[in-house]
């Protein structure tokens, strides 16, 4: 017996997906992806597409001119000295409140209920001059993307439209998902059994975050990888990633 | 040519431990790890087995009685009444400074500078009327560990103990690193340059974090499997796991 397949039953894996070129707002990320996953193998059913949220904002023209930002009193004070007021302009106009500042570091609450540095604008990997914001409406994206993966390989997958997130407590960014389709994001294990016989009570874990954690690894910012495969996880459903997002009521830290 | 070849040399597996009996005090962790990995088909020079912190706690004895616990009037203060006041005074024989309290569920800040829920004291999978905290030095948890594999196998590998925390602004936990050895728990891209040929200032990417969130895809907090092989990912250093805590004057959050 080889002792190598009996490990395989519970295995994930993550594919990385290269060979994808830079992208221009209305490229056809969609096919971009599935060229890639056929070049890796193929999709199966059941995988989830992990693809980052600069790549999605690109196609979906979710691109600023720095030139074009005219900056506030409000923006210029948050930049300090070592700011660009631009930026923290841009960053203003995708913020629903500034949690902390310390400028040039603002953290802030998104319009999508996200809490991050610079309400996830960023200027690395963007054009010359410009900065990426969020997708609108990352769920969205996440549906449009599945669904053109879906006609063109003809089984059923999920998508996860993931970035880069700092944490309270922690240093270091981790992935998370923005946006999902076709998983539920949470594994909701209140009233399972644990192994000694007690019920879970409290339990759920962010399944979509360690699924775009787990593809991180093999993204690498400094390299064009921006999506990967996860394969073996079982998270179908219909949820949103907007159940990521501690509902304001319950949140201790907001 | 197979074309799922080309795919392989950047992935990343994550193997599932099992078969490992019930802990207790004094076992052999390393050996069990070193006998479930020779099952799941052998360690290989690089891994990274990440480890349950459940685990880890019972072989070194970090379980308590309920029964021999005397709660203080600042426990039955935090327990409410919903909570079980020894549980409390647990939790805060474990705690630096509590962070954020609605009783019952505590915020605290550990010894080791760890901010999670309840201080990482928990009754799940815990033995019948009992608790299991976390160990007093992961790092060295992960170190003896590791001196214990890389002996009986004979190549080197990376170890890192792993708990569920939660996150403040989003729901469910996701794993993360409370002690590594043989490994760099941060990524750090400061100074690289990006896919645009912008500097990346910034950037540090808890990596650990993510091995850990990865291998808790495979672990399932219901089902016996405290342990996983993430195989693929060149992590090898020998930083500490308390990197990845925030230092206290660059923290806005704690």
């Amino acid at each position: 017996m080889n002792r190598r397949e009996r490990g395989s039953p519970g295995t994930v894996s993550v594919l990385p997906l290269d060979g994808i070129p830079e992208l221009r707002k209305d490229d056809d990320l969609g096919h971009e992806l599935y060229e890639a996953a056929v070049r890796a193998g193929g999709l199966e059913q059941g995988d989830v597409v992990v693809v980052a949220q600069k790549a999605v904002s690109k196609v979906e023209g979710r691109v600023v001119r720095l030139a074009d930002v005219e900056p506030s009193p409000r923006a210029r004070e948050l930049a300090g000295p070592d700011g660009d007021p631009r930026q923290l302009e841009a960053i203003l106009r995708e913020t629903l409140r500034v949690v902390r500042s310390r400028p040039p570091l603002v953290i802030a609450e998104t319009r999508h209920g996200f809490v991050c540095a610079s309400a996830g604008v960023d200027a690395s990997n963007a054009p010359e001059g410009s900065l990426v914001l969020l997708p609108l409406d990352p769920d969205a994206s996440a549906a449009r993307l599945r669904e053109r993966l879906v006609g063109l390989a003809g089984v059923d997958v999920g998508v996860i439209v993931s970035d880069s997130f700092g944490r309270a407590w922690r240093q270091g960014t981790t992935d998370v998902a923005l946006g999902t389709a076709g998983i539920a994001p949470l594994r909701d294990l209140r009233g399972t059994v644990d192994a000694a016989g007690h019920e879970l009570r409290t339990t759920q874990i962010a399944v979509a975050d360690e699924i775009a954690g787990a593809a991180e690894l093999v993204l690498g910012k400094a390299s064009a990888i921006p999506a990967a495969i996860v394969r073996g996880v079982d998270v179908r459903g219909d949820g949103s990633a907007r159940e990521l997002v501690m509902p304001r009521e319950r949140d201790l830290f907001r």
